[in-house]
């Protein structure tokens, strides 16, 4: 079994365990909730500082004196390679909802023989709601089925237009086979969007090299770009001549500034900007992606997996038969988070945010953990688990304090 | 003629004089852009501290903690009094073109029978953008007719589901008849959304008792909520019940946190917030709208007459013949800007800018000069106009560089 006294060695080798100090976290802060929130970092915070001042100084000249009017493309660029995105394929606005409300329009217009949207009946619950809603809207009947995802195959066929997967299960932390069911889609002729709210900045896919035509992520989770930081959305390049943003705005436009009644897209992926997006919020995400700049998603992802080993392996070793860990154990098929089904897993979850230990419940019963290699030690996991350990062992999750669910966490 | 010791014996006077320190504006800057996007106050940039601070402390924790999750629907209650809503009737989230888009099809849906939506060929391109774009996505054909806004009684009939007007246009600053219009629209069994862009913190207006069903408006003009913030959606109290979320998602869910798969809205302004709205962009609203707590909408609008008053005054007596002041003398027609006609507008106003005075350019020829009462000076007024003097007289705006026009202001 790792000692707490290995898992300090382990730190002392990391590689990027400096980039800790690019946050500001608490000494006693044990954040495995990355996942949901990720933490401020100092770059962040700079760049919100620097966009305030340009604000106060400049005023409305700021517009053209800082490139704020290209801020959503130049995000999308820094993204890019996270996702093995090609420059001009993203742009960072709205939310992840309506990002998602965006390309399912565009993409049932390219299928209009088609009336199905298939997606997962496990996914994120806001994903299948704004299908059901813009089903309403396409112009034309459109049903949409929640399948399970492992039956992909057998829902398959030609009236299937599109097929909407969450890349990674929000509760289980499963990563499906991204280039498998992309390929598996076209062969039946539909077009494949993929929600990468628990992928992007968490572990590396390649969209150029699996072919998906477009993909939605969020700011706010990996990425540590604050709360309720802007989505982004991804095009293909040769999509992007084709498809319409069937929410137009005047930022989109042409020529914007000629105030013409009459929308007319302009090239390329600027065309999916409607309208101002919030520059402060641009600015925490521009701020927050510098980080990622000093180390690479190959080294993210060995050390994600290594941090979601340790943290399997010492539940399983410390806490036998008590939690059924629902995580793949296949690193191919792993998220950066580890998700323990228990029957008790509220009152766990608030028994652990009460010991400094963050992560979140999931309906019904998952204790879900994140674990983000940008800022967590191997000694964090330890603690963590050692943590668990005490709360099982003092029955503190059966609190009454804990006996009745609110909110958020 | 006034002359600039009896400007600054008014501002001497000026009952509001003193919000201007709430500001962070420099002294040579003569800002009449507050109508694109306001200046940061020092409130602001507090309460945007304040709310980095709540991240990097208590991370995920803070949405409990510190009422993230009804920060929408408490901004839009301190809204509400600006436009005469009451509480409970507006939201804070999304863009203004989500807010148009909407409260367009939520609208359509409650006139099944009717067809038609009516705009003003004079409006903001965008909102003709979106109506056109929806209308594609309303589930039954919908025809956008863009009319003259004067001829409004001709085009009102059986056919009439929607009607969309700006309130204030925002080239020639005229403010429509707000309760006279609705009255006319409702007469004819239509429903009516108002956007307030160019109004909301500019004048007062009373939705409650011109009974508007729905209005949107934006929270980086007048409010000075800071570039790109958050827009608000009203839907009167006795719809709330009638009309659904077209764009929904889990935080309009009635049980959020339950994941279930069926959207279910829950009751309320509430189920009209989709997703996460940036948390960073409202705090700068938020504290924003700290400054207008120290007046009233009452003050606001008679210095605001007084200010666009005397511009337009000293235009004409020092400038006479040179411009065409098209917006209305009459002040129950006018909103919180002047603008003045001329074929080089675009060259005046950059010639203005050189000189420190921000105004703005709208095509084809308006030269647009927003009157914010929160921070303008009489005696800023009077020191507009002289350098407008200038500027004219040495032909400063016919210069090289000013001859292609480019990008925003």
């Amino acid at each position: 079994m790792t000692t707490r006294e290995e898992c300090l060695e382990l730190d002392s080798i990391d590689p990027i365990a400096s980039l800790r100090s690019e946050f500001s976290l608490a000494d006693g802060e044990l954040y495995l909730d990355g996942n949901s929130l990720g933490p401020i970092s100092k770059s962040a915070r700079a760049a919100v500082d620097r966009v305030l001042g340009e604000w106060q100084g400049e005023l409305i000249r700021s517009w053209n004196l800082f490139g704020w009017m290209d801020t959503p493309l130049k995000l999308g660029d820094r993204i890019a390679p996270f996702i093995g995105a090609k420059a001009g394929e993203i742009v960072v606005a709205d939310t992840l909802t309506f990002a998602i409300a965006k390309l399912t329009l565009a993409a049932l217009e390219q299928r209009p023989d088609r009336h199905v949207i298939l997606t997962d009946e496990m996914n994120f619950h806001t994903d299948i709601y704004i299908l059901d809603a813009v089903a309403n809207y396409a112009g034309r009947p459109i049903t949409v089925k929640t399948i399970n995802r492992n039956e992909l195959a057998q829902h398959l066929n030609e009236e299937v237009a599109l097929v909407e997967f969450t890349h990674v299960d929000f509760r289980t932390g499963e990563a499906l086979d991204l280039a498998g069911i992309t390929r598996q889609v076209h062969d039946a002729g539909a077009l494949m969007l993929w929600d990468f709210a628990h992928t992007t900045g968490a572990m590396p896919v390649d969209v150029t090299a699996a072919n998906v035509d477009f993909a939605a992520g969020c700011g706010y989770k990996y990425l540590n770009g604050g709360p309720g930081s802007p989505a982004y959305m991804y095009v293909r390049t040769d999509w992007q001549d084709k498809v319409n943003n069937p929410l137009p705005g005047w930022l989109g436009h042409a020529r914007p500034f000629d105030f013409e009644i009459t929308y007319e897209a302009t090239k390329g992926i600027r065309k999916f900007v409607t309208s101002s997006p919030s520059i402060l919020a641009l600015a925490a995400l521009d701020g927050a992606l510098e980080v990622f700049e000093k180390t690479t998603m190959t080294e993210v992802r060995k050390k994600s997996l290594a941090l979601t080993d340790l943290f399997i392996e010492l539940v399983e070793e410390r806490l036998p038969g008590q939690f059924n860990v629902v995580t793949p154990r296949d690193h191919a098929k792993r998220g950066s988070q580890v998700a323990l089904a228990h029957p008790e897993a509220y009152g766990i979850v608030q028994a652990l945010i009460k010991r400094g230990v963050t992560g979140d419940f999931r309906a019904p019963d998952i204790a879900r953990f994140g674990f983000t290699p940008l800022y967590l030690r191997y000694v964090d996991v330890y603690d963590s688990v050692e943590h668990l350990v005490q709360v099982m062992e003092n029955s503190e999750h059966q609190a009454d304090e804990f006996k009745v669910r609110n909110a958020v966490t």
